[in-house]
C-alpha cells in the first residue's frame, strides 16, 4: 500500500460498533447471537458493465451498499456488517470522500457496520460483502414456493432498465419520467425493512436484479415448480406509460433488472397480511401471478396467450 | 448473467457442508456456535497488479483463497467459509476448470466451505471473502504487542519478492532459486495451524504481505509501541544467498511482501513454547527483534547501526 492509498483507506475506518473488532486488523471480529444464522453475500461492480464511467461516487456509494443490502432483505435478514474492497485508478480524495459519504450514509440508513475490507490501484472496482442477521430456519429462500402460492412483487419493475435504454439511445423519455427512472437506476432502495416483515408470512423470495422473469424462473426453478406471470396485474408506473415504444416497456418490466424490488410467494391465505404491510411500510405490494406445478415461468396476456420478450434476464450494459 | 456465465457459475457451486445454506440462493446462512467469534476478511486480487496477467489459473485459484486464509492466520481464526466474487474476460471453460480446481484443493487443505459468490463478466478481478472461527476474547490482534516482547517471524520472508525482482529484470537468479522464489510467489501456504496454535502464546500477529518492516509497523502502530528488528537475525534461505545483488537481497526480506508467513510477538518466558510449537508444525519459527517502549520499526545490523532499505512495504508489482 503506497502511502497516498493508506490515506484513502482511512476515510474507510470507523470505530467498532457491535463488532468485537472493526476496520484496521487482518480480520474483522464479531459475535453472534444465540438462535440468529449469519446471512452474507458478495457483489463484484465494475466500471462499465454495473455502472457508467463517469458515474456519480456518491450515488455509486450508496448503490455498491444497497445491492448487497438487496440481497439480506431478499433472505428476510437484518443487516448488520459490511466489508469493502475497492481498487482505484488513483488515490482522488475528492472522488473517495463522496465515494464514502455515499456508502456510509446508506450504511447509517440500514444499521450496517463497516468492519473491513481493501483498497488497491486499478480499474475502478467495488466488491461489497455483507453480513445480516435472521432468526434461525425463518430466512427467506428461493426454494421454499409451493403450488397454489400468490406471485407478489413489490413496488414496480423495469424503470431501471428503462433508464439504461434512455441512455444508451434506444428510446427517448419525456424528462419527468427520465428522472424518474434514473433515480432507480443509480440510488435504488433496499427492500430491507420489506425483506424482514415477509419472515414468517412468504414461502420464497428473490430480489430482482436480473429481471422478472429471470429471477421468478429462479425461485421456480428452486422450488421445483412452475410460474404464470400476469402481464395486465404488472404495475406500470407513470414513466413506463410514458415510454413511446410499449414492447420495450413490456420488455423493461419482465426482463429489466437493477430494480432491486422484492419477487415473493406466499400463500393466498395470507393476502390480507401482504396487503396490511404494504400500507404499513408505504410500498404497493402487488399479485402479480400463481405458482403451478411444472417448471419454467410464463408471461401471459389477458387473454391467456403467452407474451414474447425479446430478451429475458438483464446482463447489465455491456453485450 | 448470460447462459455462458452461468454455466460457469455452476463450477463454484457445491452442497452446504456445515453452513445451513450455501451457493445458489441470495444469501449464506451459517449458524455460529456460541461461545465463539466469527473472523472476517476480504481481499480484492486484480490482474497485472496482484498477479502478473496469463498466471497459471490452477495457481491462482489457490493464492486468491491463501492470501485470504493467511489473514485468517493473522488473528488465530480456523477457517471455515469463503465467499468468491470474480469477473472473467470471457467463458473460458478450460481456464474456470483449473481455476476452480486450485481453488477447492485450497479449500479442502484447510477445511473452508465455499457458500456464495458472484460471476460477471469483465477484466480478470477475483475478491474472496473468508469467515473463521475463534474462540471468544482469543482472537490475535494486531494490538496486543507489549515492550519486552520477542518479535518472531515464522519460515523467512523475501523469496517472493525476489521472484518478483527476476521476473521484471531487476536480478538474474540460478534456477534452483528462482524455482523456489516463484513457488512461494505463485503458490505461498498460509500459516493457518500456526495461527491457530499462537493463541494464548502470542501477544500480537500480523501477516507479511506488504512486508516485513511494513507489517511490523503496523502492529507497532496498533500496539503504540517501536521495534527492533536485528538484520543478522532474520533467516537467509539458500534462494536469498544464492542473489548475486546482496542489497537487493536485504531489500526483499525487510521490504518484499506476498510472503504470507506470520510475524508475531510473545513474551520472552514463552520462548520455549514457541521453538516446541515449531518443531510440531515443522515450520521454523525464528526470533528477529524486540519489543519496546517508543514508535516506529528499525532494522539493525550486528553494529546496531540502522540498515538504509530503499523501499518499505511492497505494493506489489506496479510502481
Amino acid at each position: 500500500m503506497t502511502p497516498e492509498f493508506d490515506l484513502i483507506s482511512r476515510y474507510f475506518s470507523s470505530p467498532a460498533r457491535n463488532a468485537v473488532l472493526g476496520v484496521g486488523d487482518d480480520c474483522a471480529l464479531v459475535r453472534v447471537k444465540p438462535g440468529i444464522e449469519l446471512a452474507v453475500s458478495t457483489d463484484l461492480l465494475l466500471e462499465g458493465r454495473h455502472f457508467f464511467a463517469g458515474a456519480d461516487p456518491e450515488k455509486l456509494g450508496r448503490k455498491a451498499l444497497a445491492v448487497n443490502l438487496s440481497d439480506l432483505a431478499a433472505c428476510g435478514a437484518d443487516p448488520a456488517y459490511a466489508l469493502l474492497a475497492i481498487a482505484l485508478p488513483q488515490a482522488d480524495e475528492a472522488w473517495v470522500g463522496a465515494f464514502a459519504k455515499g456508502f456510509f450514509s446508506m450504511a447509517a440508513q440500514y444499521g450496517v457496520e463497516l468492519i473491513g475490507g481493501d483498497t488497491t490501484r486499478g480499474p475502478l472496482t467495488v466488491c461489497v460483502t455483507v453480513m445480516g442477521e435472521v432468526p434461525a430456519g425463518l430466512a427467506l429462500r428461493r426454494s421454499g414456493a409451493r403450488a397454489g402460492d400468490d406471485v407478489w412483487l413489490s413496488g414496480a419493475a423495469g424503470e431501471a432498465a428503462l433508464g439504461v435504454a434512455h441512455l444508451t439511445g434506444r428510446v427517448h423519455l419525456p424528462q419527468a419520467a427520465l428522472a424518474a427512472c434514473l433515480s432507480r437506476l443509480d440510488d435504488p432502495d433496499p427492500r430491507v425493512e420489506l425483506g424482514g416483515r415477509l419472515r414468517g408470512i412468504a414461502h420464497s423470495a428473490i430480489d430482482v436484479s436480473d429481471g422478472l422473469l429471470a429471477d421468478t424462473g429462479h425461485i421456480a426453478e428452486a422450488s421445483q415448480v412452475s410460474m404464470e406471470i400476469e402481464l395486465e396485474l404488472l404495475p406500470l408506473t407513470q414513466s413506463l406509460r410514458a415510454c413511446p415504444d410499449r414492447a420495450l416497456a413490456i420488455e423493461c418490466i419482465a426482463g429489466g433488472g437493477d430494480d432491486y424490488e422484492l419477487a415473493f410467494t406466499a400463500p393466498p391465505l395470507r393476502r390480507g397480511e401482504v396487503l396490511a404491510l404494504a400500507t404499513d411500510i408505504g410500498i404497493p405490494l402487488t399479485r402479480v401471478g400463481t405458482v403451478r406445478n411444472g417448471q419454467g415461468v410464463a408471461l401471459r396476456d389477458s387473454s391467456r396467450q403467452p407474451v414474447k420478450i425479446e430478451r429475458r434476464g438483464f446482463d447489465h450494459f455491456m453485450p
